[in-house]
């Protein structure tokens, strides 16, 4: 897919909806007819329906360019129709981006490849922050040009550490927090304050070794393949819906440090895929599960 | 997916529309509108626009129980909407299954993979028959309970052949013709016959190693893995257009014997992709591109 | 690798040698001194160490085509250097062919693909017959021209059935039990009277979703791929050494019965690529690994 | 593979062995043999008989500690041993690195990702220079503390620049270029000056795609995956002994700036994978292909 979000602009700008609720016939009808009526063309739209939880959803990307409502007036059009159909209803603009936090503690190949990739243009977000509870990446950050903040975990101070991470968040206006190997257990209020806008990468092909050091337990079990998962942070360790999962094929050969090795262009690649389909609006949650829209 | 063709019944059908024209707003209004306006939920669409040649491509799957309009209505009313979008318009239901013809010559990997798949239901279409330019297959054929046809091709006889297989084929109401190794090359009379109505496994990842042993020219390459191809069968060998690929990693300690052995693993898997795809008329074709909706 | 085991003949049969023993110097060139004195030529060797486990384990294969020893007199060299580093060591020939039963249950899939790539000459065993809880295979043996057994399980007949079950495979004179889809538990009696001689196909990435429904687990996880894990029974239920395992990406779109038909295809090809490794004598097990060498 | 090249260190350096020669009985005999007689430990040794062509490749690593040979007295001794087998030799030391430059062109995606690696131990060489014919990888390359060479390329001074480069590579002591997205044809003179001594990554899966703009050609003969190619760069452009190949499923949906994106992460694993295998001594190049040994 090629979106407009990837190369936005105010004229070219597209409106995006994120729609979800119970199935019922004339959704898509109603949905296509408001922006039709209002002058909109829609250059991609999927939708998607779990016939067993009898769950619609949905995601409608149109051009704003002649388009007859303005932005406030979409919204509220959206909610009139979103009440209608017991629907949960989100409007994006392709040209509102992102604002970013990465967050990292010692290992730096997610948060290197993050940053690559952003200032390739891959990602088209604001990246606002970068922060870890160690020093070992500021001259990197700098060399980006993005913020670097040193929060340390000291022993007993993990409470306030957490609410100066916070407040940094919320200064900084961010809007999605990427755990880019960032070892520390976050609490059930940091978690609340950003539902489903945590993304953590685990390495491990959930819900296989779950918890520390999957590659030891990977290499401890004997299976021929690794893998990694990217999921949304949730109040249950290594349990919240999957984004994204890959895995590579490993051998007898593959000693824990080799896992390690190979798991990281993994642990990379799929954390930078689940961060794309967040900023670009790609992903709806129900229940426990993700849809995750091309 | 899940489509109702899957699962097909009288009750239970589900109509299919597969729709392209020059893109403009409206269209999937229009559609929508069309299905819900007589009593049909739409449970599958998905749209395609390409912006470069400026062509839209619509798959739009709904339930018939309660639909307003008989079956010749929903026709009619189709292309009374095709001539208002200058659209390309097909309509399919979900419980009229495709009547399918399986071609091989010597090797019987994909001609007994296509048939164990049919028979446990992985291909909801009719197998009308088997027909070989070799005898070797007779046994497997009766063993499935499929008429078995053997067309041997003799020197000057090329054409006598061909038009005995068109008369099999037509006598049989064949609406697709699947190349599983069939290695004889088609006069463009046959393929005229049956315009994007032949899928051919061609044992390369196209367009790498077009025309005879490609896997011995992939061995001479030193190539570290090797594909396969289904693609429809037209007029220039091995250029029509691609439906499905798929590689695998080979080594230096594969020889040719390793490739060819690998191979048919792929030429199997994809085949059968393409095959399912096909019957669930999920393909649209445009220019020498496919779209293969998910 | 294109081993002889694939080619069989007694004049150009080869010798493989499978050991392990505790690391040390010189195990290499013992080895290849004891072959190359008699005459005989190295067509391929992999040695493998587990430095954290200090073994070491080696595959050679060499032709016997001029060779000095009789097989029994080579059994007996073997036996003296085994002696000297403590090795344990196993003797093979090529053209000594692993005597194969295929146990299955309502599921052909396997069943079938295994049969057609044996007579197609890609697994070089020899099938001794098809046993079965149900009736259901009789017709595909007959096909095959492989004997075929119906052991039903009766309610508290399960250990009658055991019994005769291996009663057959031992009139059968059979080296190696393929699970292919048999969905009965089998006792510890008979899990200890074929000791890392029995494969099974688990329908998951092991060790995610152990035990039962593993496709109806992993849906309700909303995991993004699917996979399978090939193994040798033990008496821990799904925690026999690993084989070979592989995956595919699934997404939202696919319900459990397509998890369902996507792991098939899978179950089917890591299936026979373990099975392929056995016969061929390239599977070494140490604790509870294996090392598959290439 | 954990070598000890990965973790290198003079008390524990390893000795390396790169041979090939025509096939005949006694080779891996002797090869062991020698390392064992003064005292050497086999940790890794692996071969592979061509034998279409009757050729033997082979691959050794033993330990160091307790040898009974200095550097310079095993370099004879194989010399000896090479003599008497017609082999062509190569001794190697793991604690003695490689000397690496990297050429770019404008793109920086290949570049950041082997100095990111490279500084987070990964690759285990030292990264002598960075080269360009364009100014843009000044800051990037003194943030990883590499020196930078800006050497454009002038209408007709194409042959005074590349002069300069090979001065610049041979003060230096290069002894391997990674073309990590250079854009410029080399001269034969050039490629002469470091046979099979220069990696490329060609963006498609050769032999398909061939010269300028792979990916446009990839979209437009609609194929359903693109891949990358890493090759040691000879006198036919593209043509070159392949080291290693990946590819990634694409759809309709991707136009051309989605192969890019897609690409670029072939692009940087595989172009890594290479590379490392090259320091890491474990390629040969026979003919027109190579072994890649694990």
């Amino acid at each position: 897919m090629n979106t407009a979000a990837a190369h936005p602009g105010a004229a070219d700008a597209n409106g995006i909806l994120l729609l979800s609720c119970p199935d019922r016939p004339g959704i898509v009808s109603a949905v296509a007819e408001l922006i039709f009526r209002h002058g909109g063309n829609i250059v991609h739209a999927e939708q998607h329906t779990d016939t067993e939880a009898s769950v619609f959803l949905q995601r409608v990307e149109f051009g704003l360019r002649g388009f007859g409502l303005s932005r406030d007036e979409l919204r509220v059009a959206v909610e009139e129709l979103g009440a209608r159909f017991g629907m949960t209803a989100a409007v994006r603009f392709s040209d509102e981006r992102c604002r970013v936090a990465l967050l990292a503690s010692r290992e730096p190949h997610c948060l290197y490849d993050l940053l690559a990739r952003w200032r390739g243009g891959e990602l088209p977000a604001d990246v606002a922050l970068v922060l870890s509870n160690h020093p070992d990446h500021a001259a990197t950050a700098e060399h980006f040009g993005v913020p670097y903040h040193h929060l340390p975990t000291e022993p007993g101070g993990r409470e306030a550490q957490e609410v100066a991470m916070v407040d940094l968040l919320r200064a900084a206006r961010v809007d999605l927090v990427v755990l880019a190997r960032y070892m520390q257990i976050l609490s059930p209020a940091m978690i609340a304050a950003y539902p489903h806008r945590i993304i953590n990468i685990h390495h491990s092909f959930l819900p296989a070794f779950v918890g520390a050091r999957p590659y030891h337990q990977a290499h401890e079990r004997g299976v021929k393949l690794v893998g990694v998962t990217a999921h949304y942070a949730t109040d249950d360790l290594d349990q919240g819906p999957i984004i994204a999962q890959d895995v590579v094929h490993v051998s007898h050969r593959d000693d824990v440090a080799d896992l390690i090795r190979r798991g990281r262009d993994l642990e990379k690649s799929v954390l930078a895929e689940a961060v794309l389909a967040h900023i670009e609006h790609r992903i709806l949650v129900y229940g426990n599960k993700t849809v995750v829209f091309t």
